[in-house]
Protein backbone atom coordinates (compact mmCIF):
# COMPACT_ATOMS: atom_id res chain seq x y z
CA UNK A 1 0.00 0.00 0.00
CA UNK A 2 2.25 2.82 -1.20
CA UNK A 3 -0.13 5.06 -2.44
CA UNK A 4 -3.47 5.78 -1.72
CA UNK A 5 -6.56 3.78 -3.74
CA UNK A 6 -8.83 6.70 -2.91
CA UNK A 7 -6.82 9.58 -4.73
CA UNK A 8 -3.22 8.06 -6.30
CA UNK A 9 -1.13 10.22 -3.91
CA UNK A 10 1.83 8.60 -1.51
CA UNK A 11 1.08 6.96 1.94
CA UNK A 12 3.25 6.99 5.14
CA UNK A 13 3.08 4.44 7.58
CA UNK A 14 2.12 6.21 11.04
CA UNK A 15 -0.13 5.23 13.98
CA UNK A 16 -3.48 7.20 13.44
CA UNK A 17 -4.77 9.20 16.35
CA UNK A 18 -6.96 6.85 18.42
CA UNK A 19 -5.18 3.74 17.03
CA UNK A 20 -2.70 1.64 18.37
CA UNK A 21 -1.21 0.24 15.27
CA UNK A 22 0.62 1.27 12.42
CA UNK A 23 -1.49 1.65 9.17
CA UNK A 24 -0.78 3.23 5.68
CA UNK A 25 -2.44 6.89 5.61
CA UNK A 26 -2.46 8.85 2.68
CA UNK A 27 -0.35 12.41 3.09
CA UNK A 28 -2.90 14.33 0.77
CA UNK A 29 -6.31 12.96 1.83
CA UNK A 30 -5.47 11.35 5.09
CA UNK A 31 -7.48 8.31 4.67
CA UNK A 32 -6.46 5.88 6.96
CA UNK A 33 -6.13 1.95 4.78
CA UNK A 34 -6.87 -0.83 6.75
CA UNK A 35 -5.17 -4.04 6.06
CA UNK A 36 -7.47 -7.82 6.98
CA UNK A 37 -6.90 -11.30 6.92
CA UNK A 38 -8.85 -13.08 4.02
CA UNK A 39 -11.22 -16.50 4.04
CA UNK A 40 -10.87 -19.07 2.36
CA UNK A 41 -13.50 -21.16 1.92
CA UNK A 42 -13.79 -24.91 1.02
CA UNK A 43 -16.08 -28.29 1.01
CA UNK A 44 -15.13 -31.74 2.00
CA UNK A 45 -17.25 -33.43 -0.99
CA UNK A 46 -18.15 -37.00 -0.34
CA UNK A 47 -19.70 -39.89 -2.23
CA UNK A 48 -20.44 -42.91 0.17
CA UNK A 49 -17.55 -43.84 1.31
CA UNK A 50 -14.58 -41.12 -0.63
CA UNK A 51 -13.67 -37.87 -0.68
CA UNK A 52 -13.38 -35.56 -3.58
CA UNK A 53 -9.95 -33.69 -3.81
CA UNK A 54 -8.33 -31.45 -6.54
CA UNK A 55 -4.83 -31.44 -8.14
CA UNK A 56 -3.46 -28.11 -8.31
CA UNK A 57 -2.80 -26.84 -11.95
CA UNK A 58 -1.56 -23.70 -10.42
CA UNK A 59 1.24 -22.26 -7.57
CA UNK A 60 1.96 -22.45 -4.96
CA UNK A 61 1.85 -26.04 -4.54
CA UNK A 62 0.84 -26.89 -8.41
CA UNK A 63 0.64 -30.78 -8.67
CA UNK A 64 -0.36 -31.32 -4.80
CA UNK A 65 -3.73 -32.44 -3.79
CA UNK A 66 -6.29 -30.47 -2.24
CA UNK A 67 -9.71 -29.54 -1.00
CA UNK A 68 -11.88 -27.41 -3.51
CA UNK A 69 -11.30 -24.34 -2.05
CA UNK A 70 -10.34 -20.55 -2.41
CA UNK A 71 -10.80 -16.85 -1.20
CA UNK A 72 -14.50 -15.75 -0.48
CA UNK A 73 -15.28 -13.16 -2.73
CA UNK A 74 -17.40 -9.93 -1.36
CA UNK A 75 -21.52 -10.43 -2.00
CA UNK A 76 -21.41 -13.82 -0.87
CA UNK A 77 -22.03 -16.26 2.55
CA UNK A 78 -19.39 -18.36 3.50
CA UNK A 79 -21.52 -21.16 2.52
CA UNK A 80 -22.11 -19.97 -1.09
CA UNK A 81 -18.34 -19.53 -1.48
CA UNK A 82 -17.82 -22.86 -0.66
CA UNK A 83 -20.09 -24.32 -3.45
CA UNK A 84 -19.03 -21.83 -6.03
CA UNK A 85 -14.76 -22.75 -5.23
CA UNK A 86 -16.28 -26.58 -5.48
CA UNK A 87 -17.69 -26.13 -9.17
CA UNK A 88 -14.87 -23.99 -10.05
CA UNK A 89 -12.00 -26.45 -9.04
CA UNK A 90 -14.56 -29.53 -9.34
CA UNK A 91 -17.15 -29.05 -11.44
CA UNK A 92 -19.40 -30.57 -9.03
CA UNK A 93 -22.60 -29.85 -7.20
CA UNK A 94 -22.90 -30.42 -3.68
CA UNK A 95 -25.64 -30.41 -0.79
CA UNK A 96 -23.90 -28.43 1.83
CA UNK A 97 -23.78 -29.86 4.94
CA UNK A 98 -22.79 -28.09 8.53
CA UNK A 99 -19.62 -26.38 8.67
CA UNK A 100 -16.72 -28.81 9.62
CA UNK A 101 -13.69 -26.36 10.20
CA UNK A 102 -12.29 -23.20 11.05
CA UNK A 103 -8.73 -22.70 11.12
CA UNK A 104 -6.54 -19.76 11.60
CA UNK A 105 -3.23 -19.24 9.91
CA UNK A 106 -2.32 -16.28 11.18
CA UNK A 107 1.57 -16.03 9.59
CA UNK A 108 -0.52 -15.96 6.20
CA UNK A 109 -3.49 -13.41 7.22
CA UNK A 110 -5.83 -16.40 6.28
CA UNK A 111 -8.51 -18.18 8.18
CA UNK A 112 -9.59 -21.36 5.78
CA UNK A 113 -13.27 -22.42 6.72
CA UNK A 114 -14.27 -26.00 5.46
CA UNK A 115 -18.12 -27.10 5.05
CA UNK A 116 -19.09 -31.11 4.84
CA UNK A 117 -20.78 -31.65 2.04
CA UNK A 118 -22.22 -34.76 -0.60
CA UNK A 119 -21.85 -34.29 -4.41
CA UNK A 120 -25.32 -34.91 -6.12
CA UNK A 121 -23.74 -36.72 -8.99
CA UNK A 122 -20.55 -37.98 -10.24
CA UNK A 123 -20.56 -35.54 -13.35
CA UNK A 124 -17.35 -33.50 -12.04
CA UNK A 125 -14.39 -32.46 -13.51
CA UNK A 126 -10.98 -30.52 -13.70
CA UNK A 127 -11.75 -26.73 -13.49
CA UNK A 128 -9.22 -24.39 -15.34
CA UNK A 129 -7.12 -24.64 -11.67
CA UNK A 130 -7.37 -28.43 -11.14
CA UNK A 131 -5.15 -30.65 -13.03
CA UNK A 132 -6.99 -33.69 -12.22
CA UNK A 133 -10.26 -34.04 -9.97
CA UNK A 134 -11.20 -37.72 -8.25
CA UNK A 135 -12.58 -39.82 -5.48
CA UNK A 136 -10.46 -41.08 -2.99
CA UNK A 137 -11.50 -43.59 -0.27
CA UNK A 138 -9.46 -43.19 3.27
CA UNK A 139 -6.46 -45.51 2.47
CA UNK A 140 -6.52 -43.82 -0.75
CA UNK A 141 -5.73 -40.50 0.47
CA UNK A 142 -1.88 -38.85 -0.70
CA UNK A 143 -1.01 -37.81 2.53
CA UNK A 144 2.61 -36.80 1.92
CA UNK A 145 1.37 -34.79 -1.11
CA UNK A 146 -1.46 -32.87 0.19
CA UNK A 147 -0.86 -29.28 -0.71
CA UNK A 148 -1.91 -27.63 2.87
CA UNK A 149 -2.13 -28.21 5.83
CA UNK A 150 -5.53 -26.91 6.81
CA UNK A 151 -6.13 -29.76 4.42
CA UNK A 152 -4.69 -32.36 6.18
CA UNK A 153 -6.39 -31.29 9.44
CA UNK A 154 -9.65 -31.21 8.16
CA UNK A 155 -9.16 -34.63 5.97
CA UNK A 156 -8.08 -36.17 8.94
CA UNK A 157 -10.53 -35.10 11.49
CA UNK A 158 -13.12 -35.91 8.91
CA UNK A 159 -11.94 -39.49 8.96
CA UNK A 160 -11.92 -39.49 12.77
CA UNK A 161 -15.19 -38.00 13.33
CA UNK A 162 -16.68 -40.24 11.02
CA UNK A 163 -15.14 -43.64 12.45
CA UNK A 164 -16.52 -42.29 15.86
CA UNK A 165 -19.74 -41.60 14.36
CA UNK A 166 -20.44 -38.09 15.33
CA UNK A 167 -19.30 -34.83 13.39
CA UNK A 168 -17.89 -32.07 15.45
CA UNK A 169 -16.64 -28.23 14.53
CA UNK A 170 -12.50 -28.09 14.63
CA UNK A 171 -11.11 -24.95 15.47
CA UNK A 172 -7.68 -23.66 16.57
CA UNK A 173 -4.61 -22.10 15.26
CA UNK A 174 -2.84 -24.39 12.30
CA UNK A 175 0.43 -24.38 13.63
CA UNK A 176 -1.03 -25.10 17.26
CA UNK A 177 -3.63 -27.98 16.40
CA UNK A 178 -2.83 -31.62 17.53
CA UNK A 179 -4.58 -33.98 14.68
CA UNK A 180 -6.32 -37.19 15.66
CA UNK A 181 -4.07 -40.20 15.77
CA UNK A 182 -4.21 -42.45 12.26
CA UNK A 183 -5.97 -45.97 12.63
CA UNK A 184 -3.30 -48.63 13.12
CA UNK A 185 -2.52 -50.19 9.38
CA UNK A 186 -1.55 -53.63 9.25
CA UNK A 187 1.59 -52.43 8.10
CA UNK A 188 2.10 -50.32 11.51
CA UNK A 189 1.01 -53.02 13.78
CA UNK A 190 3.91 -54.80 12.27
CA UNK A 191 6.21 -51.57 12.72
CA UNK B 1 -10.31 1.69 -5.39
CA UNK B 2 -9.52 4.47 -7.94
CA UNK B 3 -6.05 3.99 -7.92
CA UNK B 4 -3.22 1.40 -7.62
CA UNK B 5 -1.80 1.13 -4.27
CA UNK B 6 1.33 -0.44 -5.80
CA UNK B 7 1.89 2.46 -8.76
CA UNK B 8 -0.28 5.27 -7.76
CA UNK B 9 -1.89 5.27 -11.48
CA UNK B 10 -5.42 5.19 -12.21
CA UNK B 11 -7.53 2.13 -12.15
CA UNK B 12 -10.11 0.73 -14.53
CA UNK B 13 -12.38 -2.00 -13.42
CA UNK B 14 -12.43 -5.04 -16.17
CA UNK B 15 -12.96 -8.95 -15.53
CA UNK B 16 -9.01 -10.04 -15.91
CA UNK B 17 -7.94 -12.79 -18.17
CA UNK B 18 -8.90 -16.08 -16.77
CA UNK B 19 -11.15 -14.61 -13.96
CA UNK B 20 -15.02 -14.50 -14.49
CA UNK B 21 -15.27 -10.84 -12.08
CA UNK B 22 -14.95 -7.55 -12.67
CA UNK B 23 -11.98 -6.50 -10.97
CA UNK B 24 -10.19 -2.74 -10.70
CA UNK B 25 -6.84 -3.34 -12.56
CA UNK B 26 -3.94 -1.30 -12.85
CA UNK B 27 -4.00 0.80 -15.85
CA UNK B 28 -0.12 1.00 -16.06
CA UNK B 29 1.55 -2.14 -13.76
CA UNK B 30 -1.20 -4.06 -14.60
CA UNK B 31 -2.08 -5.25 -10.68
CA UNK B 32 -4.96 -6.94 -9.85
CA UNK B 33 -6.66 -5.32 -6.98
CA UNK B 34 -9.17 -8.13 -5.10
CA UNK B 35 -11.36 -6.92 -2.63
CA UNK B 36 -12.46 -9.39 0.20
CA UNK B 37 -14.95 -9.59 3.26
CA UNK B 38 -13.82 -8.63 6.40
CA UNK B 39 -13.90 -10.88 9.57
CA UNK B 40 -15.71 -9.22 13.10
CA UNK B 41 -14.62 -11.45 15.95
CA UNK B 42 -16.25 -10.83 19.61
CA UNK B 43 -16.91 -12.66 22.85
CA UNK B 44 -19.33 -13.61 24.92
CA UNK B 45 -17.94 -12.89 28.24
CA UNK B 46 -20.03 -14.41 31.11
CA UNK B 47 -19.85 -14.25 34.53
CA UNK B 48 -22.15 -16.81 36.65
CA UNK B 49 -25.65 -16.36 35.01
CA UNK B 50 -24.43 -12.75 33.50
CA UNK B 51 -23.08 -11.57 30.50
CA UNK B 52 -20.82 -8.56 29.50
CA UNK B 53 -22.34 -5.64 27.21
CA UNK B 54 -20.89 -2.72 26.10
CA UNK B 55 -22.81 0.55 24.90
CA UNK B 56 -21.24 1.76 21.86
CA UNK B 57 -19.52 5.42 21.95
CA UNK B 58 -19.05 5.26 18.51
CA UNK B 59 -20.73 5.28 14.56
CA UNK B 60 -22.84 3.14 13.69
CA UNK B 61 -25.53 2.33 16.36
CA UNK B 62 -24.13 5.30 19.05
CA UNK B 63 -25.99 4.59 21.98
CA UNK B 64 -27.03 1.01 21.74
CA UNK B 65 -25.74 -2.62 23.10
CA UNK B 66 -23.36 -4.60 21.61
CA UNK B 67 -20.64 -7.70 22.42
CA UNK B 68 -17.57 -6.94 22.67
CA UNK B 69 -16.41 -7.08 18.77
CA UNK B 70 -14.14 -5.61 16.10
CA UNK B 71 -12.24 -6.43 12.50
CA UNK B 72 -9.36 -9.44 12.84
CA UNK B 73 -6.34 -7.35 12.38
CA UNK B 74 -3.48 -9.01 10.47
CA UNK B 75 -1.02 -11.71 12.32
CA UNK B 76 -3.51 -12.66 14.96
CA UNK B 77 -5.60 -15.55 14.93
CA UNK B 78 -9.73 -15.40 15.18
CA UNK B 79 -9.06 -16.15 18.67
CA UNK B 80 -6.44 -14.00 19.75
CA UNK B 81 -8.51 -11.23 17.85
CA UNK B 82 -11.57 -11.65 20.17
CA UNK B 83 -9.60 -11.94 23.10
CA UNK B 84 -7.78 -8.43 22.26
CA UNK B 85 -11.16 -6.45 21.46
CA UNK B 86 -12.93 -7.68 25.07
CA UNK B 87 -9.58 -5.94 26.42
CA UNK B 88 -10.09 -2.99 24.26
CA UNK B 89 -13.57 -2.21 24.63
CA UNK B 90 -14.49 -3.96 27.99
CA UNK B 91 -11.02 -4.10 29.19
CA UNK B 92 -12.15 -7.32 30.48
CA UNK B 93 -9.99 -10.46 30.54
CA UNK B 94 -11.09 -13.37 29.41
CA UNK B 95 -10.45 -17.36 29.77
CA UNK B 96 -11.75 -18.40 25.80
CA UNK B 97 -14.14 -21.44 25.24
CA UNK B 98 -15.28 -22.43 22.09
CA UNK B 99 -16.19 -21.06 18.88
CA UNK B 100 -20.14 -20.41 19.46
CA UNK B 101 -21.63 -18.40 16.50
CA UNK B 102 -20.25 -17.93 12.54
CA UNK B 103 -22.72 -15.65 11.14
CA UNK B 104 -22.94 -14.33 7.32
CA UNK B 105 -23.89 -10.84 6.74
CA UNK B 106 -23.26 -11.07 2.92
CA UNK B 107 -24.80 -7.50 2.16
CA UNK B 108 -21.94 -5.53 4.12
CA UNK B 109 -19.40 -8.06 2.95
CA UNK B 110 -18.67 -9.26 6.91
CA UNK B 111 -18.10 -12.25 8.21
CA UNK B 112 -19.01 -12.30 12.10
CA UNK B 113 -17.44 -15.15 14.81
CA UNK B 114 -18.39 -14.74 18.12
CA UNK B 115 -16.43 -17.12 20.84
CA UNK B 116 -17.88 -18.27 24.53
CA UNK B 117 -15.82 -16.71 27.02
CA UNK B 118 -15.67 -16.47 30.81
CA UNK B 119 -14.26 -13.19 32.60
CA UNK B 120 -11.19 -13.74 35.05
CA UNK B 121 -12.43 -10.94 37.20
CA UNK B 122 -15.37 -8.05 37.66
CA UNK B 123 -12.16 -5.87 36.84
CA UNK B 124 -13.74 -4.60 33.16
CA UNK B 125 -13.97 -0.62 32.33
CA UNK B 126 -15.32 0.68 29.08
CA UNK B 127 -12.50 1.56 26.67
CA UNK B 128 -12.75 4.50 24.52
CA UNK B 129 -15.70 2.84 21.80
CA UNK B 130 -17.67 2.28 24.77
CA UNK B 131 -19.82 4.69 26.73
CA UNK B 132 -20.42 2.15 29.62
CA UNK B 133 -19.76 -1.76 30.13
CA UNK B 134 -22.24 -3.66 32.18
CA UNK B 135 -23.75 -6.99 33.58
CA UNK B 136 -26.95 -8.49 32.43
CA UNK B 137 -28.99 -11.06 33.81
CA UNK B 138 -31.31 -12.84 30.85
CA UNK B 139 -34.57 -10.96 31.50
CA UNK B 140 -32.41 -8.01 32.02
CA UNK B 141 -31.23 -7.35 28.24
CA UNK B 142 -31.71 -4.50 26.58
CA UNK B 143 -33.23 -6.43 23.30
CA UNK B 144 -34.91 -3.44 21.99
CA UNK B 145 -31.63 -1.64 22.14
CA UNK B 146 -29.32 -4.09 20.56
CA UNK B 147 -26.68 -2.70 17.85
CA UNK B 148 -26.32 -5.60 15.14
CA UNK B 149 -28.73 -8.09 14.50
CA UNK B 150 -25.95 -10.71 14.74
CA UNK B 151 -25.15 -9.58 18.34
CA UNK B 152 -29.48 -10.20 18.83
CA UNK B 153 -28.71 -14.00 17.25
CA UNK B 154 -25.84 -14.88 19.67
CA UNK B 155 -27.29 -13.71 22.70
CA UNK B 156 -30.30 -15.56 21.87
CA UNK B 157 -28.85 -19.17 20.76
CA UNK B 158 -26.62 -18.64 23.68
CA UNK B 159 -29.25 -18.18 26.29
CA UNK B 160 -31.51 -21.17 24.70
CA UNK B 161 -28.73 -23.80 24.63
CA UNK B 162 -27.81 -22.46 28.45
CA UNK B 163 -31.43 -23.61 29.23
CA UNK B 164 -31.04 -26.94 27.35
CA UNK B 165 -27.33 -27.35 29.04
CA UNK B 166 -25.78 -28.20 25.51
CA UNK B 167 -23.50 -25.75 23.47
CA UNK B 168 -23.70 -26.02 20.26
CA UNK B 169 -22.15 -24.02 17.21
CA UNK B 170 -24.12 -21.42 15.20
CA UNK B 171 -23.78 -20.50 11.72
CA UNK B 172 -25.65 -19.51 8.77
CA UNK B 173 -26.61 -15.85 7.13
CA UNK B 174 -27.88 -13.63 9.30
CA UNK B 175 -30.76 -12.68 6.89
CA UNK B 176 -32.20 -16.47 7.16
CA UNK B 177 -31.67 -17.31 10.56
CA UNK B 178 -34.67 -18.42 12.75
CA UNK B 179 -33.75 -17.55 16.09
CA UNK B 180 -34.99 -19.60 19.03
CA UNK B 181 -38.00 -19.22 20.54
CA UNK B 182 -37.95 -16.24 23.72
CA UNK B 183 -38.45 -18.25 27.13
CA UNK B 184 -42.50 -17.23 27.80
CA UNK B 185 -42.54 -14.87 31.04
CA UNK B 186 -45.45 -13.91 33.08
CA UNK B 187 -45.69 -10.91 30.55
CA UNK B 188 -46.22 -13.39 27.70
CA UNK B 189 -48.63 -15.69 29.47
CA UNK B 190 -51.09 -12.66 30.09
CA UNK B 191 -50.81 -11.50 26.89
Amino acid sequence: MKFCSACGAPTEVRVPTGDTRLRAVCTRCAVIHYVNPKMVLGTIPIWEDQVLLCRRAIEPRLGMWTLPAGFMEVGESTADGAMRETMEEAGARVRLGNLFSVFDIPHVDQVHMFYLAELCDLDFAAGPESLEVRLFREHEIPWHTIAFRTITATLRFYFHDRRAGLMSVHTGDIREIVLPHEPQTGLDRSS
